[in-house]
């Protein structure tokens, strides 16, 4: 059969299970290829084709509802559903998205990104499904990794003792992004471990002794199964504690029990959790070897799992674990606390140096938050790495625990831009926004790694919360200039011009650069500042602007609403300041996926399409005064 | 013995058990005397009397660190610390906070006032403590209100995998502000009933009979403690899969007990939890009876706990659950959402006539809101009743799950505003700030509780997401301008005028009245605008103020930072509009507690000091053009 994109749930279903056991390698193929291509996840994809297929063979989407949790694992779906072809535009900007999204297709129940989110979300549909009467199954896939966040708990709680029936699908591929943590993940390795299975037959042994007729089917039922099912029997204490029907372990790899295990949760009309054991890569030995490497992938070649190329630019989150790393050597007290995120926020070297000050709770970011505020107030100088989108899981953290209690807790927000081919749902843009309204807190934006690490030194000195806000890594533009210097509240002025100033932040100082060199053409020197405290404010710079009557733009990455621009109109008001010609911002509307520099064209945010509203504002400018 | 200023734990540790005994009523009769005046939390307070004492004479505070979660039930602590004749000022402008406050007092260990961070503090102090090779106890004190927020699952499941000693007292009383819900609630109601308590006999003989050498030991044991201790050994699943060693339940009203099982936790050397079963209320009958009712009460006459005045402004709330109780009556599709506050917003009729169309989830804001969007996504329209300050809880599902996917979720946001005397962890000041950078999000603020009746209509015909926020009852003098109805993205010209215009919003279109007749005397005709769509703008309005060369200044009871004010200015600078005067707003820095109208003197957002400032700009103006 061809992965045409009319393939649909309809044709899988007609399938016999011989051409499904054909149809699994074809589809791994397809997810690899495409994903060397485009970049993406990999190792969860792999991991979860024979599930995605059982689930479509066994239930009727898009009727029947599957949420995907994270939705990083969805490539199969997407293949499945009516996209076979159209998987080729992965990521693309006005291509398919790499996670589900309800705009694109019918299939996608319901739209994710950050993790934790699907159990509740299926209840809610649960619940729809039943005040309307209706009977459509709903699915929750949710991985052991995001387990560890809190919601899942919450959710757990609520539908177990509402017994509200729903089927959730406890992908435990021992991994989240980094490798798994907690209590819990303990407790499902335990469930997968040679010993439960032992207590299983035991347990089994013991049930059939003592209940004839009841054992007789179950004889049957074992002898069907066979292997396949490791211990249904073993005692679930944590799911039954929270009033949930616990089936497995079994095996993810082994198709044609996993549409038997659905059949079966399928009939239940109780809350269930089925554990199905995957290997995340699994069929791709690059990805098996190293699924973490493989969870986000950029372009690699097929044969050896390399990447394409190496960037050239220089990234922000290694820095920031260097500096951590030397200051750490110098100071005890200095911690670092990560959400599941050690390796990509650059914290893998302070990891294996300092293992016991490296504290990764897992996708846990309220919990890392006040963890920190905890560790502060004990002596400690915590630094939390958590990316720019995930702190928006602890806003109220930040707010109450750290900030009224005015702590010395450092967030390094790796990430704090447009995300590229993630799309809305990682999009760093809203940070600055709701940030800038919390008192007491310090906020900070590097153009460059020399910065960051200047910015992070002066952070553990200062006494009180810091965020500092950087994208993956440096512009290039903006790398020609040499780096003057950091002091906090005062702006850095790049490149010198009197015509107009460019206020430009982390990004942007790459393309107001660009966009000097182009005023330059046209006539006009223009100033660029790099406005790397955000708050408080360079007011003297901001008063020296109006003593000079200098015009002058502000160009940050962000929303518009409540971002840099506004800040510095606030200050302008109050003081009685120049106000700016414009601010360069993102629109209220949210950017969808694609590469950086498409979408920031998309915005008007190209150096440009800003280059021309800056000089339409001079000459208007000029000539009003003419 | 007396509860003097200096009285301390030290002094505490010398009593006799006769003297404890003695003391327990007098703390009881302190507390709900400064309540019945101050108004303040009771029945939480009055469970914990003896649970504090026995805390005390155990642990040695400030050195053993003993956190409160939510921290509404410190009284007792905070007498016993110290603070036995400040007490009096408790929740005063400038007096002793209601909740504990680490700039107040070294035995306040750590600041609280929202739910569920106890847990996670702790583990942060504990993991200091180990760092810095101290030997401190760290004690965290939690309702089992407050364990159905999913940070508690965060904590547990980092603390119990990496066996951090600490002691986490889990205080129930089977309520949290409202009667508590969720799995883990029956769970706890199973470990506390005779049920368990004969399993645990059982057990326990096994237990003597199977192992004859330790039984002995236990059998004293057993001996020793009676029915103090109910179920020691019944088995508990949830906390031991987490990695807690589970003590009890035992009865938190029997003060001796409590010393001996606190010092039995204090010798173990592993993560532990203490349940302890005690009654809201405890001691006061009138809390005893309704313990929601006095869980946060104003002043009462104490003989019969009834409140000592009635307002007589109109509440919000009220408004809100009648609206909704109407539309529900036409509407299948509308359903209520609730984080145990059904009373307190107003839902309490709502629940009583479609019981299965209200969903209280608990202390779970996080899971609220995902599961209203499911509801959303399954075809339901949900209206989903948070406070103000405890939708900070939610900001990335509000972003991420509500409107990226720009589902039909209606926001009741109750106390949107400065909170009074619970202070800074309840002023409800962020909300405009995260909410306007939040593309597709509609947000309005009704003057009055007929506006949010129109409004809660208008958001449920939207089709999309909606955020109306507004105080806790009606200003006063805004109530005396008959109000003219509402359409979306129109403000409401209260009262006319040409000389100014005072464009307000929320509470402040009170102040606002009051201000136009306070400049009228001075001779300037102010006009009165309700901005009561804070998103979108009215656009024509601020086009017509331009247009008319009317000077303008902004009202509202947020922080300036990306508030109204800054919306205002954000438009007229990308449509080349009259930027405002002058935005009165909250500056930079957290508002302390005391009564709503010195926290307004204290801020210069009193009408007068406002009118002031107004003033001294029209006179400069006029001076300028003169």
């Amino acid at each position: 059969m061809e992965l045409t994109e009319c393939f649909s749930p309809e044709q899988l279903k007609r399938l016999s299970p011989q051409e499904v056991e054909q149809l699994l390698p074809k589809l791994r193929e397809r997810i690899t290829e495409v994903v060397a291509r485009n970049g993406g996840h990999l190792a969860s994809n792999l991991g979860v084709v024979e599930l995605t297929v059982a689930l479509h063979r066994v239930f009727d989407a898009p009727k029947d509802k599957i949420i995907f949790d994270v939705g990083h694992q969805c490539y199969t779906h997407k293949i499945l559903t009516e996209r076979g072809e159209s998987f080729d535009t992965l990521r693309a900007f006005n291509g398919i998205s790499g996670f589900p999204k309800c705009s694109e297709s019918a299939y996608d129940a319901y739209g994710t990104g950050h993790a934790s989110t699907a159990l509740s979300a299926a209840l809610g549909m649960a619940r729809a499904r039943d005040l309307k009467g209706g009977d459509e199954h709903i699915i929750a896939v949710v991985g052991d990794g995001a387990f560890t966040g809190g919601m899942c708990y919450e959710a757990l709680n609520d539908a177990g003792s509402n017994k509200t029936p729903l089927i959730i699908i406890l992908n435990d591929n021992q991994m989240s992004i980094n490798k798994n943590v907690g209590a819990l993940s303990n407790y499902l390795t335990y469930m997968r471990t040679s010993k439960g299975w032992l207590d299983a037959k035991k347990a089994i042994s013991a049930y059939l002794r003592k209940t004839p007729l009841a054992g007789e089917a179950l004889y049957g039922f074992i002898q069907r199964f066979k292997n396949h099912i490791r211990n249904v029997f073993v005692r679930d204490t944590f799911f039954s504690a929270m009033g949930f029907r616990y089936l497995g372990p079994i095996d993810g790899q082994d198709e044609a029990n996993l549409e038997r295990m659905l059949a079966r949760a399928k009939r239940l009309t109780e809350p269930v959790v089925l554990h199905v054991a995957t290997t995340k890569g699994s069929g791709y030995a690059p990805a098996e070897l190293m699924p973490d490497k493989m969870h986000g992938t950029p372009p690699f070649h097929v044969e050896n799992g390399q990447p394409k190329m190496t960037s050239v630019a220089r990234s922000f989150g290694a820095a920031a674990g260097t500096t951590l790393l030397e200051m750490a050597a110098e100071d005890d007290t200095i911690v670092a606390v990560t959400a599941a995120m050690t390796d990509s926020t650059g914290l893998k070297r302070f990891q294996k140096e300092y293992p016991h000050r490296l504290f990764d709770v897992g996708i846990a970011e309220e919990h890392a938050v006040i963890l920190a505020a905890g560790m502060a107030r004990g002596g400690l100088k915590p630094f939390v790495a958590i990316y720019d989108t995930f702190m928006q899981r602890a806003v109220d953290q930040v707010i109450v625990d750290v900030c009224l209690q005015n702590l010395p807790v450092v967030f390094l927000m790796d990430r704090a831009a447009l995300s590229g081919e993630d799309g809305p749902t990682h999009h760093g843009v809203f940070g600055v926004s709701w940030m800038r309204s919390i008192p007491n807190l310090t906020v900070f934006s590097p153009r460059c790694v020399e910065e960051l690490d200047a910015m992070i030194r002066a952070a553990a000195k200062l006494g009180g919360p810091v965020a500092i806000r950087y994208p993956r890594a440096e512009g290039m533009a903006q790398a020609a200039i040499p780096y003057k210097g950091f002091t906090l509240g005062k702006w850095e002025v790049m490149l010198p011009g009197r015509d107009v100033a460019l206020i430009a932040v982390g990004n942007m100082t790459s393309e107001a650069v660009r966009m000097h060199k182009w005023l330059k053409d046209k006539g006009y020197d223009a100033q660029v500042v790099n406005a790397s405290t955000i708050k408080p404010l360079d007011r003297d710079c901001l008063m020296h602007l109006t003593m000079k009557h200098t015009p002058y733009v502000v160009m940050e990455e962000q929303q518009l609403a409540g971002g840099l621009g506004s800040a510095i109109m606030e200050e302008c008001l109050t003081r009685g300041l120049r106000m700016p010609m414009h601010v360069f911002a993102i629109a209220d509307h949210f950017v969808q996926h694609g590469r950086h520099d498409e979408l920031l064209k998309q915005q008007h945010l190209d150096f440009e399409s800003m280059a021309q509203v800056t000089l339409q504002f001079l000459v208007e400018a000029s000539e009003a005064q003419g």
